[in-house]
């Protein structure tokens, strides 16, 4: 594709590698960050959409247009030819001195954004136009390089990309926390001729995939009908969700840590100018935070030992809001938060959780107690991801899905144990709350373009 | 991740280096494809998912577990020790001389799958044991290179990925074939407050973003509930969506064919095996049919013209089934093809269309007459994608928007046209019928992972 334009993106790549000219002549289109003048001379923040750093536009009393051009509104998109003048000595390496420009498309005066700081809360409101405001075009970028390095990470490895189905007939973990889907309100079965609803996970059905490729992967949206309205849950998000054949669960675990490694490096790699404004305005030390993760080598913690140095912190008089800690409970965010972040002091596994609070598709350990499960905890959130190795044997398996109820309905899942199976992990990582953590935004509605949560679906 | 085995994949990457050693000692994990033996000699082909091609495992009567190994079932898994045995003048290169195996996961007497040619319904049956099969082993690799291929192009370019929202309260095109999703069944509208249902295209929540980010695009899946029982209609399918700004049909059809010859060429260079497969086994000729799309420059021929072509053709003697050719009409597929075909005879753009026949947000041309849109037609298919310029103007859309009746609740991205608007284009192309294009393979129901259509949902 041959554009006559050339884009910002281009032009600071074209520095980056010492080949920008002063004096080459540009042509340029995108849209108005901020536009102020003295009379004689006037200043453009302009942005193409292409790099996230804007530039600097120079107009001057001399150039015919500069009345038209100081009362360019903000927000307007103008198409631009111009100059280079590289500026060393300044902040910004180089301005662009404009000779011509035409108004594209105006701004009418209803405008809601304004060249200020607007809150959170007012952007989400306005979700189709905050892709225009600072933290949004920063968080967008690194979502899309964020998404970029899961698939990157997975094809060096040879994994395989499955597209599971987004609608089911099962609920994978038994949460029943479906979305049902209809065709029609009065024949709900109708469609599908079956009770038909939205994935809550891709894992049972990338499983056969898994024994048959090795490696595999999927990555897309699940959902659920939750009524919980908190800075952490959204109705719709996406899910990272690997499988791999002949991999227990310290194969699982290894993954995990170079694929969280990975991504998390290849952000800070491909994201500088958008992690420092992160780093800047948002969270103070959100690199280091990401620096320490990948210089860290993440220890494991069986969870009987977790809830032996709970207790023992609690003898010591640490004071827990929630204090009941016994063997056979659910950690919560303060318990977690303790051990990675007061005890191991930096990412951390905690494995082999009782069975009775963990999934039925889960290896029993020969302890018979305990299941061959492994949460990926971090310092200022607890658990981020969390997996397990697969119960291969048909009876165990079984005897769990008969437990459940769920035996007749995921029969094809239980009979991959009698053909041909084998030992198999997988884990499952929310995206965006990955973001939430790479980013330090702290609400899961910004860092989705367009947030579903109960009541609310604006757009 | 270091697991103690080698992958077949990583044998032939070896090969191909050479840098296989003869007698080198191998460990491999994976899966019986064949096991026959003579009493003196047993061969094993042996797959583990990371490469299309099987390996030939040798087992000899020397060894103590001979008659072990030569029961050994079709499909199970097992652990091999061997070494590497270079046969360079035989079809396959090297063989894995068997020193010891272990049974990993037996094969139960009800096991569907045979070693012999299975019809595509019956292994449609079984979709979660069909991956096991050679056509879906190829089919499945072709489909993860052709997705990562998509995403690598977008990216090179420095395109932004954006994953615009599967549940929505607009359908779009107005076609009103879309699944309702609901939580309880007893008020369909209180999760959300609002109808919402699954999407049809993400095209009008990504302008938004590329009026903010320039080039951009989503790829991800989309819904229809159609009660169309086709081999071309599935009821969940994957879209690819590209959206640009300060760009007009001209650049959008640019794109769409450099795109196109960008995906196609990457899967010809990375899955030369599965190709060669489909090639051989689906389709006679895929392969060369790739390449002439790579060879050509993609004609572009207006929609008047075509039905010029089409009236004349039929005045000479041509026989269409569809015989009432008028300009105005919606073209048929064999239309599409006899143009493809029979006169371009190659891949050639359809544009400007009637605006009565296309969607309301398409830019009208000069003539009042004809809206700015192209579909892509291939020999042998018609028709496999469609894009077009937006139409940028506030007072022409508003039009368009108020006879569909959609003003209200798409007054968002009518906005979009007052808000500091530009031209823009986009595309959408449908992900499983490209695959189904390029492997040959000629119903939908054979190139997704759990296809669902009408009546159709059992895994």
């Amino acid at each position: 594709m041959e554009r006559k334009m050339i884009t910002t993106y281009d032009l600071f790549l074209s520095l980056a590698k010492g080949e920008l000219k002063d004096g080459e002549s540009v042509f340029l289109e995108g849209w108005i960050r901020g536009n102020r003048d003295n009379g004689n001379i006037g200043f453009i923040e302009f942005n193409d959409g292409s790099a996230f750093k804007n530039v600097q536009l120079v107009y001057e009393k001399d150039n015919p247009q500069y009345d038209e051009i100081a009362h360019y509104k903000y927000a307007a998109s103008i198409a631009v030819k111009g100059n280079v003048v590289l500026t060393p000595a300044n902040k910004q390496p180089f301005e662009i001195k404009v000779s011509e420009t035409s108004l594209l498309g105006d701004v009418s005066e209803d405008y809601p954004l304004q060249k200020k700081r607007h809150s959170f809360e007012f952007l989400r409101d306005i979700a189709y136009l905050r892709p225009r405001a600072n933290t949004f075009n920063a968080l967008f970028r690194v979502r899309n390089k964020l998404a970029f390095a899961i698939h990157k990470f997975f094809q060096e490895k040879n994994f395989m990309y499955v597209h599971t189905p987004i609608i089911t007939t099962n609920d994978a973990e038994g949460a029943g926390q479906c979305f049902k889907v209809v065709e029609d309100m009065k024949d709900p079965t109708g469609f599908f001729n079956a009770n038909a609803c939205l994935t809550v996970s891709g894992q049972l059905h990338v499983e056969p995939f898994a024994l048959a490729f090795r490696d595999t992967y999927t990555f897309g949206p699940t959902f659920r009908a939750e009524h919980s309205n908190t800075s952490r849950h959204a109705s719709e998000f996406w899910m990272i969700e690997p499988e791999i054949a002949f991999a227990d669960l310290e194969d699982n675990m290894d993954l995990m840590e170079e694929f969280l490694k990975y991504i998390i490096n290849y952000v800070l790699t491909n994201c500088p100018d958008e992690m420092n404004f992160f780093n800047t305005m948002i969270e103070k030390g959100v690199i280091d935070k990401m620096k320490h993760i990948l210089n860290s080598s993440f220890k494991r913690v069986t969870y009987t030992e977790g809830i032996e140095i709970l207790k023992k912190a609690q003898e010591n008089g640490h004071k827990f809001e929630y204090s009941d800690i016994y063997w056979g409970m659910d950690l919560q965010s303060e318990h977690e938060r303790y051990l990675t972040e007061e005890v191991v002091k930096g990412p951390m596994f905690l494995i082999d959780f009782p069975k009775e609070i963990k999934s039925f598709y889960m290896k029993l350990n020969k302890d018979g107690k305990t299941v061959a499960a492994c949460d990926l905890l971090v310092p200022g959130v607890g658990e981020i991801c969390g997996g397990s190795q697969r119960e291969e044997n048909y009876e165990l398996l079984k005897e769990r899905m008969e437990e459940q109820g769920n035996k007749e309905i995921l029969e094809w899942y239980l009979n991959l144990r009698k053909y041909g199976g084998c030992i198999h992990s997988g884990f499952g990582l929310g995206f965006d709350r990955l973001l939430m953590y790479i980013t330090g935004l702290s609400n899961i509605r910004d860092v989705q373009p367009y947030p579903r949560t109960p009541g609310s679906i604006k757009y």
